[in-house]
């Protein structure tokens, strides 16, 4: 099996680690526009050899993780490529957009789009792991317009990988993950943000942050060239739920404000339902 | 030495575990309005035995780990019991209203304000862990009023402990904290508010959340019973803190609006500092 990893970082680069492992006699080709990234790929061992667009012909599967506005450029040329044989997968955290572009492109059925939901806050080839897609979602979506005996080809490969499959339209997932992951990271960024300014007259602030603060601002560490894409692609619902937040934000100042703080106690203790919810997500730890 | 634990909790439970690991002979005295933490505490072996405020003439330590708001009417309670050579701390995220209330208190000298910047989002006797304070900071307020002797005591117990110690002023604490811990909480609740109530029309959202959103909400886990005091007693802070949080979101909101994704992408960029400022941040795992 020769396997494509465009894009080796953290997220490319895991999945080829695991299928290393999982079949030891495939051969991983890294494309990568970064060229230090791919030869620290070559360092780690995340991949065999490095490749260009022009070897895609001896590709069977392909997988595609760079920032998602590259996507919409990258992916027709890789199909353009590709033998008919050959299923190209995605992992990209916006689905709407790349599907509308590729909806009329001559080997759509060679293309399956997936959102595997599984990541650090860390980026490049060095931040690739092995088990990151051990229990974790992976969302499909138009899964009918991909050919049948590629689809399986593609599910075996989660399957192995320890990935649970869900069926989606591209609308609904990304209306959904605004809400359970895009609205995060900016929640997370704009509070190091606060704090980072406020410590810029403040010294020693930082001597007082404890675990807490660490957990609510991990994802400010995310890299903005993946990031700034995602946002810019799904920028309505982004602004739909950040409308949301900002308006439960100000509701819970105004409680304060007028010193209801049964109110307060209320909110909280009607949010607390969140642990017997948090219980079935699968943790990278 | 004998210790009295107020409040048989995450914080006072993690805090006599220690002690007793550490001074094998101490004997630990537990006291508490929930009957049923109390026996926890007695069955998990935190503490050796229940008591009550008529036996705190026998405390060499008392450590008061209750919710902010019954601080200020324990603390002196527990100062009139106590005999002379007694110290009194106490472990709350809130210090300006207590360290005022205790001001011309006749035992003041017996009274150290301590808070140890350690926890997790768990409550209860059962949340109570070993080594919870190892490598964390002990901020202590007005050292200057209690007796040198006590304060002796008191750091030498903080240190075997593990905790690294900053004295600061109670108005400096509660301002400095609000950014790095109380802003961080309700960042957190109000996200795991805004997912929640998308999710009760939207079915399966909880399906796509992974480790991010297991991240940022962590802090929505956390009591109510103790956190709506700290939020009353460090109101004006608070408030603040939510004002520039909010403005920041909402200058986020507007760069999407006006699709200036290289100003997301510089936001983000600059934020990404606080990878390195996470790097001094001692964490329980």
């Amino acid at each position: 099996m020769n396997v494509f990893v465009v894009g080796v970082g953290l997220i490319g680069g895991s999945m080829a680690k695991d299928i290393k492992r999982l079949h030891p006699e495939a051969k991983i080709y890294g494309v990568d526009t970064n060229v230090i990234h791919l030869e620290e790929a070559m360092a780690l061992d995340l991949i065999d050899t490095k490749a260009g667009y022009e070897d895609l012909g001896l590709a069977d599967v392909v997988i595609v993780s760079i920032p998602v506005n590259a996507m919409l450029t990258e992916i027709p040329k890789i199909l353009d490529q590709i033998n008919d044989d050959c299923v190209v997968l995605d992992a990209g955290s916006t689905k709407a957009a790349l599907c509308k572009s590729l909806d009329d492109h001559e080997k759509r059925r060679n293309f399956l789009a997936c959102h595997p939901i599984a990541g650090t806050e860390f980026s490049g080839p060095s931040a690739a792991i092995e088990n990151l897609y051990q229990g974790k979602t992976n969302i499909i979506c138009e899964v009918e317009k991909t050919a049948f005996k590629l689809q399986e080809r593609a599910l075996a490969l989660f399957q192995q990988l320890g990935m649970r499959i869900r069926y989606m339209n591209p609308e609904a997932h990304d209306k959904h993950i605004a809400y359970v992951s895009h609205l995060s990271h900016i929640s997370s960024f704009m509070l190091g943000k606060t704090v980072i300014d406020k410590e810029r007259n403040e010294r020693d602030i930082f001597d007082m942050a404890g675990s807490g603060f660490e957990s609510t601002v991990r994802l400010a560490k995310s890299s903005p060239a993946m990031w700034a894409p995602i946002f810019e692609q799904n920028k309505e619902n982004v602004v739909d739920s950040l409308d949301e937040y900002i308006e439960n934000l100000q509701a819970f100042k105004e409680l304060l404000v007028k010193n209801d703080y049964e109110g307060i106690y209320d909110e909280m203790n009607n949010t607390n339902k969140i642990k017997e919810i948090l219980k079935g997500i699968p943790l990278n730890k």
